[in-house]
């Protein structure tokens, strides 16, 4: 079976440690390949550096280097580097990378000065972290996710990572803008891959700022909508409050209420061929299904591989139902 | 008084050490300006990063962050960078780069993509060091030393770090060559400190890949021939031999044998006002003055700070012997 699904960091990243368990050796799906797209909007260029926050923490998660706890970053990790940043008084100091993790970040920005695209930099990333799945960036060209936000009295745009690490989305989000999106190309394989999927996963990632930007990308989204596999969605709201992070303050930003039935309403039936809510939202999958979606109800909490692996089950036993229905 | 010394690495490191405590509060001297010329002929483009090693050793070591003794290189480093490498594959292996050392390349790297020269860069890191010198380089434009040699049967150039930390210059050397040197201009400041200097000092750095070096940046040759002020030389052959490094090797390319005596004749009495050869050569003494050098003997070895401030402390008298002469 080929499954596409569609990633940004942390709650992408242990959905999918979940999926591969799912379609593990030994499992009726063994054999699966799994390409993933991933969010590159909120890349930030640090010390000269460019950082992919969401495809480290996929690559990280599933090549066993992540920092379990934290969700992100390395394993094990030093902070020298760290301190002699903030001895040379060179910022930001609010961004945390570790030594181990500033090589990943070195090779990548080495290769790409030597031309190489990001999508083929993150193959060669991946060729050490085996994550088990192909790992393609959403795109190879730059598009950086800006919050318009009020700082300071002052209303300006910043960059996500400084309205998400920085300001910990305490101030304002008045709007969500992927810049660089609109003259952005998928990157090599993604609409194929989407086109030639046997099912499409929107994981419990946030809307807005991962899969929304993902989708951003002109000509992702037709693709999604017109691919004849399954697109099976799982609600990154439970009980009207984000999994974790701060989906709600971004969802407000873009008029979305925070609610798994009005997720799923905003990615909309045209791509939408199932959703899939927590048990405690089960009083919502009818309206849901008012919107033409299919719902159904089940445990969403992602507490460790082996139910993040029943989630991942439920959407590919869902995709099967919408497929012979 | 304005000293201004030409310096490699670990040697002319130590002895402006030595220098600072010859010239600190409470000398006769208290009070001098020293303006420290750095080679940047064996700067290195790895990982993507510009590094100095010459610059940062000097740096490093009048700052305090020196590893004593290996000589270059940051104290209490760690090395997680270094490992992350060889498990991604990227090399080369050969040239140790520990965490903290990695961040002022990351830092210096920064700013030379911004558009800062690599003077203003090297000054910026020195605001953190302040190693009580200024340190300016050679040239703000790129100058690499490479060495003409045979590796694997084939004759060819190597990058001066390739034949001196991979090879360990145990490769033939045909010929040093500064390569760019030819279109090179000295870094603001470096002419007119030399011409405004009261001393020159050649410190027992090395007389081919380090001094050398910069004396190939056009005009600073001459700039050093011209000065009023006495320019001094301090041997780095004791007894036949280098007193570190492969100085012989480099030497031997040149066409220079490897003697207290040579090295001397080798700068020439157009750059020359005095040369101080080791106590244990003093037998070569008449053998400089005969080339049209005043020459004297003392001790050279830099045992200690206390050794090489008593040799700065000859050489600034030997500079006041020869200005009143």
């Amino acid at each position: 079976m080929r499954i596409v699904v569609l990633a940004g960091g942390i709650g992408g990243a242990r959905f999918l440690r979940g999926l591969k368990q799912a379609v593990g050796p030994g499992t009726p799906e063994a054999g699966s390949e799994i390409t993933v797209i991933g969010n590159t909007g909120d890349d930030i260029h640090l010390f000269g550096l460019k950082v992919c926050p969401d495809l480290d923490t996929v690559m990280y998660t599933l090549g066993g280097g992540i920092h379990e706890e934290q969700g992100w970053g390395r394993a094990d990790e030093s902070f020298s580097i760290k301190a002699e940043m903030k001895a040379y008084g060179v910022g930001p100091e609010w961004f945390g990378l570790g030594d181990k993790d500033f090589a990943t970040h070195i090779v990548r920005t080495q290769m790409l000065a030597a031309g190489y695209p990001l999508s083929a930099v993150t193959e060669a990333l991946c060729a050490r972290w085996k994550p088990g799945v192909r790992l393609i960036p959403m795109s190879d060209e730059r598009v950086e996710t800006h919050v318009l936000t009020d700082v300071e009295g002052e209303r300006k745009a910043v960059h996500f990572q400084e309205y998400w690490v920085k300001h910990h989305a305490t101030v304002p989000a008045h709007a969500i803008i992927p810049v660089g999106a609109e003259s952005a190309k998928p990157a090599p394989g993604v609409l194929e891959a989407i086109a030639e999927a046997d099912v499409v996963i929107l994981p419990p990632s946030n809307p807005v700022v991962s899969v929304g930007t993902i989708l951003a990308v002109p000509g992702i989204r037709r693709a999604v909508a017109q691919t004849r596999a399954p697109v099976i969605g799982l609600s990154p709201i439970i009980g009207g409050a984000p999994v974790r992070g701060m989906a709600d303050k971004v969802l407000e930003a873009v008029g979305v209420e925070t609610s798994a039935a009005a997720v799923a309403k905003h990615y909309g039936s045209e791509l939408l061929d199932g959703w899939l809510l927590d048990e405690s939202d089960a009083a919502s999958v009818a309206e849901v299904e008012a919107a033409g979606i299919p719902c159904r109800s089940v445990p969403l909490w992602m507490t460790d591989t082996d139910a993040s692996a029943a989630m991942a089950r439920a959407a590919l036993a869902f995709a099967e139902a919408v497929r012979e229905a």
